[in-house]
């Protein structure tokens, strides 16, 4: 968009359409070969690399020429033309074509890259970590950016098109007693109190169906305060969605629906092994095939197979040997199946709830359920969770009391944004599509985080260093 | 989506278009009226309100309509109908016809709720933040959530169609001894350090220029920790967007043709005053105005009025009295006007800057700047600024190294949401274009957040909470 005179500048990929043009291009120097008299470069830009040539065309910048080294930030105006017969270059998208400088221009220079762009040598994670402004300069990770992109908007539109609403929800919230660590945050204003970064939208969603939405989704980042461990990220992106007035089939038939359709938009390339995907109960995946993420596939040499699986009827609760009683399965909100919930007072053990997980070639890439949405229901499952009264209102008192106020029948599900997109692009982990990851042990080796504060932040924020026990 | 034998579920906006069909609704009692033998509902769903008819048709359910109460959640089966000559409802938009109800169906009850829904009568906004869920059911709310995901989508797809590519950036970063206080985050992992949550993603865009995306946005959570005062949010929304190889003018010419294409497309009914928008500098806005978000609506009392304005050519640096020194205006990494550049080191105090701020109607709503690319320049403005290479290694080290591996020339701006949609949607201040907005002494009233925990979670991140001095 700068304008050179008329010239407005032109991506490097439309090079081929623009033979026997005056264009100006900019980017950067991915590489350089002098050939006596005639100095080439590649010039690489977001839409990729096309060779120019600085020879006797050249009226203005060859000073400048000896100078240039990689990574160097240039903008040249030159002649497109056609490569002579022999010298096209079909690794190159624009391998037809070259540029003939007429002038050339150093925006920016470059220190020596503590790696190579452009080129398939292997660089250890950590230093493509430390320089990520550096490796995202790597097509493979700006195609993966893209992919991202793409994937978020079909989603978007997809769910837009078919009237639900994408309501975002808060990041500073309250903490629940429930499930992974949570990030704590705390309250300036109020010394001793703190608010938590949510592991995810899932009471704000139930919520959402009391107010009344009815179709909800969001494209949301989660929190996740783990041990580490595999790959996982402490903050996460997952399309989180929740239905009211439908049943399990409808979730399922919908989330089915959109990801077929996303597959075929986005990466045609790939192969869905069963359709309809697959509803397997939680009893049968068991027994079949001895886990409740079994990978479907039926070639695992085929990176272009994919292999959904719905699991369903899981059981409504397990026995937890830390707790020495029965926990809920999924959440305590997890409606049990209609025909089970006489089980709850008798054999809660027994009861199989409305549960459904997504399985992707043996990775867990969803989870979700139908919930309960009578007061009757509910307090049976605390019953068979021997939660007491007063537990209860401490936990869920706000829960509950929303849903005294005519909540509607709903469930959802939520999507593993993250891993679905490593799958499709073929990445071996969910690092390759972010983009500024962390480690798997949470530092951002790029900004330096975490880090040590000023004591004055810390007493702003009322609190102090706990000392390590001695 | 939930079928009875072959009934698809229909909206309550749709039954004008289906006199003498059977249909199936589900919804809340939003009033019912009794009429001797006859009852009649309205029946809100998020689509509007229709009335049913429980008269001679109702085959079954009859048991349940004296128990019937405000915000039960019910599901009907009936036959539309078209009202009788002078039973039209002019106020209600699907006033033309009735349902004559067959089946009755009671989903779920509900207890009185602490205010009535669908009533203009004043709440006070402690009782509706207490209630949110209740709130959103009101019609006002629902059509400000469809108008912000309305705005989202245009956005976002209007940037794709020029090449702009949205990248998510971390929420859990490194610290930045500038600005606004920052919310802080313990890291459980690494004793004594922590993790923050960013004001907005400045540094992140610009190293996603150094990488080589040249146009980025966002839409994105920031989280501002600051002393309570008008109309804030501790987390708030904003367009962010970032470009390389332009001039100030490509960013303010994409921003504009973006709100008009905008506005014409969500908010029709909205005339915009001046076209293109007054680019005006800071010190004519000074001098005429006496302010620098000047109100440029020629009648104040039309609120389909909106008057933007962009102020450029800010100084690049203030005085601090606080620290006694010059300060940067906008940030450390804005550019000076190319004209000014000379003046960093004789009349720093005179140096003007390609800064650049949105107004509309009075408010500031985005502001941005063309940012430093080049080494030279960025080193006069530190010496301008008397910092010492150890202080800007110490603060900014990762960024200037990030510089050094060739940077583009870029720029781009912010916009503030929120305040673009309050103002869109004629409502008084953002929390009610906010589906679940914080007091402004940043509680949540239905969540109850922030919150004390247990020491057990303290203990994990390794703080302890200060004393207050005695």
């Amino acid at each position: 968009m700068v304008r050179v005179g008329v010239r407005e500048r032109i991506a490097a990929a439309e090079t081929p359409e623009l033979v026997g043009q005056e264009i100006m291009l900019a980017g950067w120097v991915q590489a350089r070969r002098n050939m006596g008299k005639i100095v080439f470069i590649d010039l690489r830009d977001s839409s990729g690399v096309v060779q120019i040539v600085f020879g006797s065309a050249l009226k203005r910048g060859s000073e400048l020429l000896k100078t240039l080294r990689p990574e160097y930030v240039v903008r040249v105006i030159g002649l497109v033309t056609k490569r002579q017969s022999g010298q096209e270059n079909p690794d190159l998208a624009t391998g037809t074509v070259e540029v003939q400088a007429q002038i050339l221009e150093i925006l920016n220079q470059a220190e020596t890259p503590p790696f190579e762009i452009g080129h398939d040598r292997p660089v250890g994670e950590d230093i493509r970590l430390r320089f990520r402004y550096l490796d995202l300069r790597n097509r493979r990770m700006l195609n993966n950016l893209t992919l991202r992109h793409k994937v978020w908007q079909f989603i978007r539109n997809y769910l837009t098109d078919r009237r639900f609403l994408e309501v975002e929800t808060p990041f500073l919230t309250k903490g629940t007693p429930e499930g992974a660590r949570e990030y704590i945050v705390p309250a300036r204003h109020y010394p001793g109190k703190f608010y938590i970064l949510p592991q995810s939208p899932q009471q704000f969603k139930q919520l959402l169906m009391v107010a009344g939405i009815e179709r909800y989704f969001q494209i949301v980042r989660c929190f996740r305060d783990e041990d580490t461990r595999g790959d996982r990220q402490p903050e996460f992106t997952q399309l989180d969605l929740e239905m009211s007035f439908i049943e399990q089939a409808d979730v399922l038939n919908l989330l089915e629906s959109l990801l077929v359709a996303l597959i075929k938009a986005v990466t045609p390339e790939k192969t869905i092994s069963h359709l309809p995907f697959p509803r397997i109960t939680y009893a049968e995946a068991i027994k079949k095939y001895q886990t409740d993420k079994p990978d479907l596939r039926r070639d695992k040499t085929n990176s272009n197979e994919l292999a959904f699986a719905f699991i369903v009827d899981w059981p409504l609760f397990e026995f937890s040997a830390t707790e020495g009683k029965l926990v809920p399965m999924h959440h305590l909100f997890t409606s049990p199946r209609d025909e089970d919930v006489k089980l709850l007072t008798r054999s809660p053990d027994k009861a199989r709830s409305k549960q459904h997980d997504l399985v992707l070639n043996g990775f867990e890439i969803g989870g979700g359920s139908i919930r309960i949405h009578q007061a009757d229901v509910q307090r049976q499952v605390f019953e068979a969770l021997k939660l007491s009264a007063t537990e209860v209102e401490k936990r869920f008192g706000h829960m509950l009391e929303a849903f005294r106020y005519g909540a509607p029948p709903h469930g959802g599900i939520a999507l593993g944004l993250d891993r679905l997109l490593a799958i499709l692009a073929n990445e071996p982990n969910i690092r390759e599509v972010i983009a500024f990851p962390k480690t798997g042990d949470g530092r951002d080796l790029m900004m330096g985080a975490p880090s040590e504060l000023p004591d004055q932040q810390l007493r702003e924020a009322h609190i102090t260093i706990r000392k390590a026990p001695s």
